[in-house]
């Protein structure tokens, strides 16, 4: 018999859909479980993006430019990251098949099979999946929740550089601590590329959701470093289309930009009716993401501070993204978060979070802390919390 | 400045959009140019799919199961696959982000970095883009023009199995040579695999174009063969839908779809709404095949017989896709492919076509050979193969 590959002993299952299979026994048993799992927000992404696929004209569907049609990448430059004022040219922008594509190829072009990419923990389960895949060494830098995930001093950073290392991949905001990074962190890290020559990889993808009153400091806008930036993104979270699958890779590097159109023609072309909705959704109006965020704050608000009043649980406050990581008063926070699925129940409710130890590279960190995605209305989550609170209290006298 | 990765030494620019400028040029120039480069069919896709698109009910795109929606798994099996008579259950079946997917999964699973996959020359540009990525090797089996691009005997494939291999792939009907393999060709390379415990991976995207009485015969109809077979599979060229970007793997070798849920877990979910199309595409009469089938049979008789009456020129008759590879009175006709863009005429007019050598993996073959694709109407069909014999005769009287 044929053997698979060595990545079958490597790869993980996604920590989140681990416990997939005791919510769905849990519902199918007539159970409400709250989702705090999962980024998958309950927000209506804008109108125009219906109205556009409802109308798209066409009888077939061709191939389209592998770089993503013309169309889409003016629109991306002069309807969104020029007003950003991030000043790119159509050489600088590359959609890909969604933000995890922009990560695929951001490893691929960076860094060789064996090579290291330095990240800092915690950080989204998928830049190990995808750093594995190539032979990729992550190297995780620690931040801590008591600090509420700022970077450590540059020193810090330093020390974890090796001959080695190609690259530094930050996620601004964070995916999965929400915090977001300022100019003067960036730059730090800036120096260091810099001074090592290594690319700086941004995810950006929660951009839009800033809750401070200034916009996020992109990659893009540190000065003299065009041959050091890569930025991905994803319109995934910014109009709700998850299901979209479109993102993009931008640097004004040129071969990082020619190596990016040799791996778009190796998978022909990102998908193309989701290029025409994303086209559409270039022309929401700023009062979308302006209601979105408002809506998050007040989420966000409620979560943070509900989590801080439960005994024993503690959380930062995040600028970003729609995350948390809690700290819980348990041993092991997976056990507990199966338990909830599997045998508690308030008023036949229960809620479903993520434990994080599967965002930490190192092994050991993270085993009492979870993720929580504050994805629902605010009288869900108040529900959500209540569920919660008495969860810790009968799990901790069992 | 950092250095990008060893790929940008190793991945070649498509062999096929490298003549892109120079037809875009003649275009500007107001030259009538017949596409016969590339698998871009003209056909249009079945009714039910546009309906399905303007009828599409959402107010935002969530993320769906990595491994597609269950809806459309069951869809493929119930309306498609089970049909044809493969008798496959839901654990067999992974939607993927189309055939590049699907293949790009296969090379992962099957092959660690520095192990061999075999492939019959000509082949798929792409296979060769794919492994070089992953640091596969791909040993090229040659098969010849003249007798129709056969497989030769299991002992001349046999000689190229070493320590080292973990994988035979095959394409039928074959992308680029029109080539369909039988059911006898089929057995001999499942008796290679196991008698050296190799994985037969077989490309059948083009399973729908084949123009003999009896239809192809699948790498799933092999008996005694579930731990060997992996299906790669596309709705792109079936119902013209190559920009929706939906494919299959399909195995009953739970280790290889156990791995394959992981890979998919690693780039979240295949495109939504291409999903969507896709599953009313399901629900197209057998008559838009059949009528697909007549046309294109029209097509290829009509464009094999004109290719071989031109002096000097011949062509196999293909039984499958929509290529065919044509060997011409010319030294290199990637020269002359160039030249038919930047210098020839005729009436305004000039032809675009696929120098073939990109399609060996053994240097110095196919040089003077280009691969047809008959993906027009025959009145233009006609005009394209006067404007290639008059060209010939200019270009050999330079």
């Amino acid at each position: 018999m044929p053997h698979i590959s060595r990545l079958a002993d490597n790869l993980p299952q996604s920590a989140i859909r681990a416990l997939t299979p005791f919510a769905e026994k849990a519902e199918a048993d007539g159970v409400k479980v709250y989702h705090l799992n999962i980024g998958a927000p309950d927000i209506k992404s804008p109108q125009v993006v219906v109205d556009a696929v409802h109308n798209y004209k066409f009888d077939h569907l061709p191939y389209s430019n592998s770089l993503g049609t013309r169309e889409l990448r003016q629109g991306f430059l002069d309807k969104y990251y020029n007003k950003l004022g991030l000043h790119l040219s159509m050489e600088d922008i590359l959609v890909t098949t969604a933000g995890s594509e922009a990560l695929d190829f951001f490893f691929q072009i960076t860094t060789n099979p064996g090579e290291e990419v330095i990240v800092f923990e915690p950080f989204y389960v998928n830049y190990n999946s995808i750093a594995l895949k190539y032979g990729i060494k992550l190297v995780p830098i620690h931040t801590d929740i008591r600090e509420g995930f700022r970077l450590p001093p540059v020193q810090e950073i330093e020390k974890a550089v090796t001959p080695r290392t190609r690259a530094v991949l930050i996620s601004n905001p964070s995916n999965p601590t929400g915090t977001v990074f300022d100019k003067q962190e960036l730059l730090a890290i800036a120096g260091i590329c810099r001074k090592y020559d290594l690319f700086l990889g941004s995810d950006e993808v929660y951009r839009e959701f800033c809750y401070s009153d200034k916009p996020i400091f992109s990659v893009m806008e540190i000065d003299d470093f065009d041959q050091y930036a890569i930025m991905l993104d994803s319109v995934s979270k910014r109009y709700n289309l998850c299901g979209a699958r479109i993102g993009t890779i931008i640097s004004r590097n040129k071969e990082v930009m020619s190596l990016g159109l040799r791996l778009a023609q190796a998978r022909l072309c990102p998908p193309v009716l989701a290029q025409a909705a994303t086209l559409a959704a270039l022309d929401a109006p700023e009062s979308y993401f302006e209601e979105t965020r408002s809506e998050y704050i007040r989420r966000r608000n409620f979560t943070v501070a509900a989590l801080n009043r439960i005994p024993g649980v503690f959380s930062p406050m995040p600028n970003g993204a729609f995350y948390t990581i809690a700290e819980l008063p348990v041993e092991n926070a997976a056990d507990f978060c199966r338990w909830l699925l599997t045998d508690f129940r308030l008023d036949n409710q229960t809620v479903m979070l993520t434990p994080a130890a599967g965002f930490y590279g190192t092994k050991g960190q993270g085993l009492n802390q979870v993720r929580v995605a504050y994805v629902l209305e605010v009288p869900e989550l108040e529900k959500a919390m209540a569920v919660l609170e008495n969860a810790l209290k009968k799990y901790n006298n069992k």
